[in-house]
């Protein structure tokens, strides 16, 4: 079974690597947000893409889920010595894959050749993609103005409240051809426990890719649970945004684009509100702590997609 | 009494040291050799503004003369393990400065600018200036075909036999405004023991360079002691560009622009074959391994400086 997972950061990246267990790798395709990214001191960064190649790789940081596990941060204090930026807490492992990058850009490869490289040489067999490799910028418009994505979410900390969200050059991008024939040739598309707003919608945003989503059986899995969300600002983002601030909150946000949803088993009782909205319920333990967690959850995503059709095929539970 | 001195790496930056000691900062400006500069991984990097730079600061590492002490190398070896480049020896703290200076020059500055800041931030109270904005680039020409610098210095470990050296964009550039101001304001001008071909001479073949130079009162040191260089292929270019491997042949190189030349206690013996060009001839010792020996060396070089006339004002010993 050929399985798309559509993922942002830690979430997505811990359910990635839940099926990079459960499938055979050359099943299992990764298409990440890239709305996040963003030039800093010269480097070019992709937090998602990032947290989703370290953590199939197995040197993810467990403790925070991004960055890289017992990483130093040598150049960050001596940067700030020669009085360089120090917002952005950028380890020493974590940067090297910074440079690689941007420098094999600067030579003339797509992102996604060079994020196929990386992964090979960190030794991960799955296909990780960005969604995109034209630019594609977040934008939070909030009560204090317009913020860059890692303005908002780093540097404040996702205080300001929340008006909207745009993601600037959308209209413009691709999805890369790799991105859509992976769509195209799954048997089933996963969204991952990620944010919809500033993780899943930039990749549902690029042109023609909800359509293709809907084209395939596809499921989502809660990144709220118990009224709140795993890590981030999600749930902060649902209330902000005067949306429904539960599992099944995200569930309405979701439908038109998939046939299943897993909640969490704390949050039972909304199950048959989501089958209100169409959807095939299922409620498990989501919250992934360990990697035989991070599995089983990819086994439920399984099953649940095997019972599922596309929302535009004309087939309904 | 103030004081430009020309330099390049490790000696030239010993020397300047040795004036940093002996002067008011106010009245110490090292101008440095930029031939040398290369972009590594989207990096842009100068090997010796850093070398002075750190030297000054009294963070260099005394051992090898570049680098910055007690350096780590966690970028180096996670770059190695994204298939990124190793062969140049990028310690964490150095790399900041890359990244530093490389940020800024993106950001619109001059090198002179950045450089002044980097030199800020690190508490170097001396003026430390590249010899031009502009790129020039050694390239060396051997039995192998011509190099980029740090290819042949680097990489091939001066191992091919030199046939010429050429400055790529040395007709184009020019001296910054602050260089021909220090250079015209100086009292004297201390050519440091560095390799002659590619360290002093690309600061010399400067548009109107030489001809400052000459218009002030100038001396050099050896960076030839006892046939062989302190450091470098200096020796080693002189033998297979024809020339005499000794002090007195440096002394040769720059006749012409110097009114004084210092040879090292070891050369005694040539002390009259380099009056015999017209210069005035301190023999003394000027191996610097200790910050008191820097010290020594640039006080008699401030007192040689008193005894000899610019070479383009024709007054003779």
């Amino acid at each position: 079974m050929k399985v798309v997972v559509l993922a942002g950061g830690v979430g997505g990246a811990r359910l990635a690597h839940g099926f990079y267990q459960a499938l055979e790798p050359e099943n299992l395709t990764v298409i990440v947000n890239t709305g996040d990214d963003f030039d800093h001191i010269g480097l070019r960064i992709c937090p998602d893409l990032d947290t989703v190649t370290y953590t199939l790789a197995g040197i993810a940081n467990r403790e925070t889920g991004w960055g890289i596990a017992a990483d130093t941060f040598e150049v960050l204090a001596a940067l700030e010595r020669v009085g360089g930026p120090s917002w952005f807490r950028l380890g020493d492992r974590d940067l090297a894959t910074h440079l690689q990058r941007t420098a094999l850009l600067s030579s003339g490869l797509r992102l996604t050749e060079v994020t196929s490289r990386i992964c090979a040489a960190l030794g991960v067999k799955a296909r990780v993609l960005p969604m995109t490799d034209d630019t594609v910028a977040t934008k939070v418009l909030t009560t204090e103005g317009e913020l860059d994505f890692q303005d908002y979410f780093v540097r404040r900390r996702c205080e300001p409240v929340v008006q909207s969200i745009r993601f600037a050059g959308i209209e413009a991008a691709l999805p890369s051809p790799e991105v859509s024939e992976a769509i195209s040739e799954a048997d089933g598309i996963v969204i991952a426990p990620s944010n919809p707003f500033v993780s899943i919608e930039p990749i549902l945003a690029l042109p023609g890719v909800r359509e293709l989503v809907q084209s395939r059986p596809a499921v989502a899995v809660s990144p709220i649970v118990g009224g709140r969300a795993i890590k981030g600002p999600a749930a902060k983002m649902l209330l902000e945004l005067g949306l429904e601030v539960s599992a099944a909150g995200v569930a309405k946000r979701y439908a038109g684009v998939i046939g299943g949803f897993i909640l969490d088993q704390q949050d039972g009782s909304l199950a048959r509100e989501v089958a209100g909205e169409g959807l095939e319920a299922v409620v498990t333990q989501t919250i992934m702590r360990s990697d035989g967690e991070r599995e089983s959850l990819a086994v439920s995503c399984l099953e649940l997609l095997g019972r599922v059709a596309p929302t535009r095929g004309g087939v309904s539970h």
